[in-house]
């Protein structure tokens, strides 16, 4: 008898997107002369750059002719990609990162999904509270958790993210084995300064911890004192690993290109102590398990990091950023104090309340969907997630209608 | 301190395209004026067709403007590409399998060595030897298997498949709760009647056991009287999960799509007895782990269904099917026996010896890049796999090249 892994019935219900889908898509069918404005999934809106369009069809083209036709791709994606990454988002950053340590990759969410499966099935996890919901139903899929109560799992050790210490969590006082952070935060909008990192590397460093570091949100940051990747902490390239992703730096959503960043510096320990090169792990699991990115996807990636592309990215980016301080403002008079919307697409806004009920409220009478803070972990209780990936236009009219709801 | 999961280091040190790789490149660097011909890999070489290059492009232009640009799709695929698989690769053959039990993807690489998160890690595994590395790897990884040894892991079910069998395995006379199976077969490129696959059905509703069928080169059978779907035999939606990819029916390798048939009525068991549908557990995994192929591709992916784009790719198989009968003929000529090279690219040479030693003899004598069978288990010791994917010339030359470093 084929028997499931039976750690998927722990799961909650559903898939926090998926559920927000679904009752968006209930509350289409049964009014469907309501017209609705989306800052709910956090999906760009404004279509790729024209230099990226350019490259993607070159990238085409050279699909269509013999001559440079191109068959499977290395894994971790093709050089030209990976040296200019390497270039543009770490050594210009003074962080040493090496073509040969990035690996290109369709998504972060499928790299920060995978990464676990390196780690022992008994390590200690520390996941952030509230909580992009990847991290935590992977480890749940893979054993590493009790079951479900009160909004957590057993087994995790929650860092919790509150307006006391601005949402951004200190390391714990117990040891851990591996900690996710993420930061721009998805939801809370925070950016962690670069005392703040060094000492999560301090104590990476010195608990032999590994640090999964998601930083999907780095193009939204504009203060120049805030670090951008945590390799550009001293220190950290022995415990840390890096998500990067294209989705909302250049449009990618649908597009699909990632990279993780895995030092090779960076390591492991066998139940001897023995040390082994997490980098090697990640590479044979990347070449067992999936077969590169879409050439003309990569090319198209590779146009972002063009001057031309560089500059029509940051304006995409910039519009967001108008976005989000309208939305800061609006709900600012409100009278909801608002976090994050500065250096980030979000803005966690303290509702008080039901979450789950809040959001029902302003997509029935706003007509609005946003996230509901709780389905982001424990601590999101009482806060909704808004999101600045829309046009101003829509933006505009969401906040009048938001302000007409609750006003 | 982070540890590592120790079933990696169970591995064999590396996967074998990648060892491959590594031989070739060394022999580049070693003879740089040495033309190579590869029919290693089972890579495509012919140009995407023209009907799907059209598609593709179109796609990029629908992300290049603002309203008709896609974000984030159905992480399942959209309903265009769901449906027109289900009409043309099943109901076309009277198998049922509906759009929403299509599940698009990026590989078949990355379905099947994804698939086996669902089951329990105590799962009794049925691998055929020889075997695509991924199935086995995978496995491992996952801590399904002991130690290796004689080119076998302790812990799985070999399904050997040899001269005698005419390479089809029949069922074992063990129990197994999943069996992988792959027709047209890599790498003997076996198929399997009507009444073998039956047989296997059979087998597993009577030990409620579950197929993995892998058939990602059903579009090399010419033969109308063998199915190219496990669906095609009456009982299967019970009790298997098909897996197709793209890759080598249009060209795809570098372009990534494929997809995985998971049946509403497939069930797996908990430890209580009680049913669950493997389509639910698959969805949440695809959900949580995977955004999603890239918008353009699935609309390239569409037109390979439409009739130019048929007409477009049967051609380009054809041309690989006639390549494989100058291969099987110029190697009958030569006295070795094979098997396979009709109804699928690949043949089956029975060489006698150290497989690794005639791939290093055809590699540094005739500049031919095959691929060895030893690398595909035990049962492939004695064997090479040559691949018919290179243009017909160099399918011409390499037979020539091999007839006179053999003769």
């Amino acid at each position: 008898m084929a028997h499931l892994n039976e750690n998927f019935l722990k799961l909650e219900a559903s898939y926090l997107f998926s559920e927000i889908a679904r009752r968006v898509s209930a509350f289409s069918k049964a009014n469907p002369d309501r017209d609705l404005i989306r800052l709910g999934i956090g999906d760009v809106t404004n279509p790729l750059a024209p230099a990226v369009v350019n490259a993607f069809h070159a990238g085409v083209d050279e699909m269509a002719s013999e001559s440079t036709f191109r068959g499977y791709g290395p894994e971790q994606g093709y050089d030209f990609l990976r040296e200019t990454i390497s270039e543009h988002d770490f050594a210009a950053r003074n962080a040493e990162i090496s073509a040969e340590e990035i690996f290109i990759s369709d998504g972060a969410k499928c790299d920060t999904g995978n990464f676990q499966e390196l780690f022992a099935a008994d390590s200690i996890i520390a996941v952030p509270d509230p909580v992009y919901p990847v991290y935590v139903d992977t480890n749940v899929m893979a054993g590493r958790t009790g079951t479900f109560a009160d909004g957590r799992y057993s087994g995790l050790v929650y860092l919790e993210g509150t307006a006391e210490n601005n949402f951004v969590p200190p390391p714990p006082d117990t040891h851990v084995d591996v900690a996710y952070l993420c930061f721009p935060n998805n939801p809370t909008g925070a950016t962690a300064t670069r005392e703040q990192l060094a000492e999560w590397v301090a104590y990476a460093r010195a608990e032999k911890a590994l640090l999964l570091f998601d930083a999907a949100y780095e193009a939204f940051i504009r203060d120049d004192s805030i670090p951008h990747s945590i390799f550009e902490i001293e220190g950290a390239r022995e415990v840390a690993v890096e998500f990067r992703s294209l989705s909302k730096t250049a449009g990618f959503t649908g597009t699909r290109c990632a990279f993780t960043a895995v030092p090779r510096s960076c390591m492991v320990y066998d139940t001897a102590g023995n040390a082994h090169a997490l980098h090697d792990l990640w590479n044979r699991r990347h070449c067992t398990k999936f077969n590169g990115v879409s050439y003309p996807v990569q090319k198209a990636a590779e146009a972002v990091y063009s001057p031309e592309g560089q500059a029509q990215v940051t304006a995409l980016v910039d519009g967001y950023l108008e976005n989000a301080a309208v939305i800061r403002s609006a709900i600012q008079a409100l009278g909801y104090p608002p976090a994050g919307g500065e250096n980030s697409p979000y803005i966690w806004v303290q509702t008080g309340g039901d979450s789950w009920e809040f959001f029902d409220r302003l997509l029935n009478e706003a007509g609005v969907v946003v996230t509901p803070g709780a389905g982001f972990g424990r601590c999101g209780e009482g806060y909704i997630r808004i999101s600045a990936f829309n046009s101003a236009t829509n933006v505009q009219t969401a906040m009048e209608r938001i302000a007409q709801a609750l006003g």
